[in-house]
């Protein structure tokens, strides 16, 4: 293989961005028919629909319908480039980017690479449990959860029965009451059909928040009703308690308490995904973020921008920065397209201001709360404005019709029909 | 784990299947409500739709949409047992049947263990090539044939760029036909919007079919109008050819003819699918196939029966056997229910006839042939017959209701969204 990337550089300014998911993609846009030469880059070929990964691990989904091929996004533009390629370090003196495939120059780069779980620095929690940022690991969830299942079924000693069917989940933001919720739900709905020979009555689902509250973003009525709905379907909420450890069999935690588990899901928290290369102290600030002014241009340079997750932008009613969430990430990218091209013309570029749509979480069938700015609501109502928002933010029309088919089906039939076990994680593991 | 399956024995008597492919689970629907303990083992927890892999390689359909969880199609059978096993050795003294989660007991057993790819020996070839019949061997097509153009984009050697874009099918039956016309229409109608910086109209697709027509087993006139239909799509098709070897780069054949290619897909056969223990060279005959009588008994066994891919029932229209599709392992495993039945209450058992209900392969768009007993058509009807059949046999309404989605969208954006890499082959490979 070549050690470039087999891009001409032609008198049109190179734009390189780093990453295709919702700030990168949004931004490519916007870019569509400029006079600029665009390269994207992401490590895979795909741009992945985050908010709906637990689906994908619960079954109620498959993999291919929240992925879109980024190549598609990206057909009817001139100008453009995308390259499969893991980014390794970027070389702010030369204006250079290095990456498994090669190198390659350019004249503004703008870091779009999202965010990783934070394990913060427990190696033996992170080499043990399982997380659930992209569709294979959300995959390998899915398979753990039903070869637990097989796996119980096999063994007459009732704890190491029950430790392969309790699960416990780190973290009460949105992705961790949304796994708790689905998998509540297959508890009920679910194991007792397919598992007549066992009893899945004694499965147990934990979530452990460390702080006071879950869903801490949203308001206090959203976080107390998704509380609510969470303990009516049976799931078990620990707040104030801090995981310490877990060796693959035993949690720990800074209390008495301890959970026997084969499944521990760290929804704990996420980092940015930064890069050597653009990793000093000077900008890097808390969660790993890099710190960007109002124009998303990182501290200290004119012509390399970070937008989404990875970007921290400090305001006065966001101290730490806006939520890493797939708004203010799409927002960045659209006007981020606006500023680098007025940047590049020496016009003055525009503050960004984020517009905050509020949040949303979704616990179970007809139940989920639902934050708006002056408006906040919980239960059946907040379900379909949901699942509509999803389906509408979801990219490609057969995706979303895809999605629609297998939530109508789950809803009439009280479903999920993906629970397959197409690569199985455990075996993978032993060889 | 323990060294049993956990199934208790009751007075009735038990059943086990090996293999929850068609003939599998049309035998276990058959005996749903019956007095009898069935224990189904397959090693997958899914029922796989093996005629539609070919699109799921080509990014048609996403893989969840051709499998069903097989405890699903259980779930409301009375003293029913799924396994999730893989069968190591059958003990036909003891009655036993040992598998990587234990053994277990039968009273009678049903052998469905269907067939593999049949690579007649030559493990370089098995090593450098792709197969085709299982799920997670689709999807590793799926990943390579995509690796493969991201990295002819990388690379200024024509040979070498020529060599990953283009396709050696090695067999004309209907899997080689209808992956050579996927790909064809993907070079058309795909390569060129999603690759413009590649010069994808070199890519070349060939079928290598060592007889001397494609579809040997359908009408003259069905295989006379694949060709053409292939032909006009752009598919080379050598016939009379043999190959030979393939290390990964160079393709050789039993003539002059080579080629240079990073894909070779190995469509040129199968075999039965035998398990230690019950393969003795008296029942085990051409194609790997255990030799059953007309009542699906293995030749010398009164409790031991076959049925599907891996049986070889010999008729007088059939002296080697039904052909190893879908139909006669559908309707043996149909009769077989019946029969089983017959035989524990010790009535006589019904000697099995194969309905030939005809074949069918599609080409592409518009293009398909079918054989049906009394009559023989081509073309755009013939297409809508193999999608109505196709759709008709899948399992499950929520399948149905995806694929039937993913076929309107893909007829009418001339399209194939799945076009993901979700797990690297290549990488894979290396690691």
């Amino acid at each position: 293989m070549d050690k470039n990337l087999n891009i001409t550089k032609t008198s049109y300014p190179r734009i390189v961005i780093i990453g295709g998911g919702f700030a990168g993609v949004a931004l490519a846009k916007k870019l569509s028919k400029q006079e600029v030469q665009v390269v994207l880059l992401d490590k895979n070929n795909y741009h992945t629909f985050q908010p709906l990964l637990y689906q994908v691990s619960t079954g109620g989904l498959e993999p291919d319908s929240i992925a879109y091929p980024i190549r598609k996004i990206l057909k009817d533009f001139p100008n453009f480039y995308f390259r499969m390629a893991v980014v390794e370090e970027i070389d702010t003196d030369k204006n250079k980017v290095k990456t498994n495939i090669g190198n390659l120059k350019f004249d503004y780069l703008v870091v779009a690479s999202g965010s990783t779980t934070n394990f913060f620095g427990n190696s033996e929690i992170e080499k043990h449990s399982m997380a659930m940022k992209t569709i294979p690991q959300s995959l390998n969830l899915r398979s753990l959860i039903l070869e637990n299942f097989e796996e119980a079924l096999l063994t007459s000693d009732l704890n190491e029965r029950n430790a392969l069917m309790n699960f416990v989940i780190v973290g009460g933001g949105p992705t961790g009451v949304e796994l708790a919720g689905a998998l509540a739900e297959i508890k009920k709905g679910i194991l007792p059909k397919d598992y007549p020979d066992l009893d899945t009555r004694s499965a147990q689902i934990h979530i452990v928040q460390s702080g006071d509250c879950i869903l801490k973003g949203m308001s206090g009525k959203a976080s107390a009703k998704a509380e609510d709905f969470l303990e009516k379907l049976g799931v078990n909420i620990w707040k104030n308690v801090r995981v310490t450890s877990y060796d693959g069999k035993t949690v720990t935690t800074n209390t008495d308490l301890t959970f026997e588990t084969a499944t521990l899901v760290w929804a704990a928290g996420v980092k940015g995904a930064t890069i050597k290369g653009l990793d000093a102290e000077e900008f890097v600030t808390r969660g790993n973020r890099l710190l960007v002014n109002q124009f998303n241009q990182v501290k200290g340079f004119r012509h390399i921008f970070a937008i989404g997750d990875i970007a921290c932008m400090v305001s006065d009613a966001f101290p730490h920065g806006f939520p890493m969430m797939a708004q203010p990430a799409i927002q960045q990218g659209d006007q981020l397209g606006e500023n680098i091209l007025k940047f590049i013309e020496q016009k003055p570029m525009k503050a960004f201001v984020y517009k905050d749509k509020g949040a949303m979480a979704t616990i179970g069938r007809n139940k989920a709360v639902v934050d708006l700015q002056h408006y906040k609501f919980q239960g059946v109502f907040a379900w379909y404005v949901w699942m509509f928002v999803h389906l509408f933010f979801l990219i490609g029309f057969r995706n979303r019709m895809v999605v629609f088919v297998n939530w109508v089906y789950n809803y009439v039939r009280f479903d999920r029909e993906a629970r397959l076990i197409i690569r199985p994680f455990k075996k993978r593991l032993k060889k």
